[in-house]
């Protein structure tokens, strides 16, 4: 008995995108009740030198969206980094689920020993199987760009906690 | 062709845990150059509300220890949360990994059908099979911990990137 390939990234995205979502909505409701632009957290950046909300959560979106067509063997969407707004953060959260959701187990059960490659830019790559791109690689870059966003937004005032991290 | 549930647990903690010995040393290094006792690391926060950074390892450590005893199906050991500097969290994070690395393939693999109860101080409990429990609680839930304590030391000026937090 063991984990399928399918099971231990789609569900895990699907979860953490849906996540994102109720954050955004906390973040919302507390804008609208200290009265500021809900628009002012997407530049918020944990230090100055870190990317800001809405890089954040893009990159997440991008993680997802790559690792489900990498496993599966098919074209990445490019998709342009436009969101100006939490509606728009929203939008591309949503053009993530769909993405990911597209995938049917059949797709991507198996790519645990699939050959991923992935260029960097000083035209080396990093290359992995399917398996350790997955676990070490994919899910931790998730996590990484989704607690950031959690952790700005926890930082900025917004009343989270841990259960809206971990979700249901 | 699938992921074990070992493969899926103990190399993933091993490696986290491994990324925060780094981003521990990185930090006493900071310090270190900057003249000032890496200790008051120890009570930084990301908010008032928040639990301070030896509480956020503490509780990273708390939650690979029991993930992988609760698969296993073995008591989960007590550890006193005493810890009050660097090198004390230090050695919390080496009896983690060594906590970790005591169980083989054997005892964890088939451990997704198990059935895992995690009593709530309401007196409550959280139930789930071993594969739900690792996926949506135990990863994600180390994951919060650990990226909690790399936002602190990234926000308190340590000089720390994500490469630093996939680690290798």
């Amino acid at each position: 008995m063991s984990l399928s390939m399918y099971s231990a990234s789609a569900p895990v995205f699907t979860r953490g995108l849906g996540n994102m979502l109720t954050w955004l909505d906390k973040a919302q409701a507390h804008a609208e009740a200290r009265k500021f632009d809900a628009n002012n957290y997407l530049g918020l950046r944990l230090a100055p030198d870190m990317l800001p909300l809405t890089r954040q959560i893009q990159i997440t979106s991008d993680g997802a969206k790559a690792c489900m067509s990498r496993l599966a063997g098919t074209e990445i969407p490019k998709w342009d980094d436009t969101e100006a707004s939490l509606d728009e953060l929203r939008g591309r959260i949503r053009k993530t689920l769909d993405h990911v959701q597209s995938f049917s187990a059949a797709q991507i059960d198996g790519s645990d020993a699939r050959a991923i490659s992935i260029p960097m830019r000083s035209g080396d790559a990093l290359n992995f199987s399917g398996e350790a791109f997955l676990k070490h690689y994919a899910l931790p870059n998730f996590y990484f760009h989704s607690c950031a966003t959690y952790m700005l937004l926890r930082h900025a005032g917004v009343e989270l906690g841990k259960a809206d991290f971990l979700g249901r």
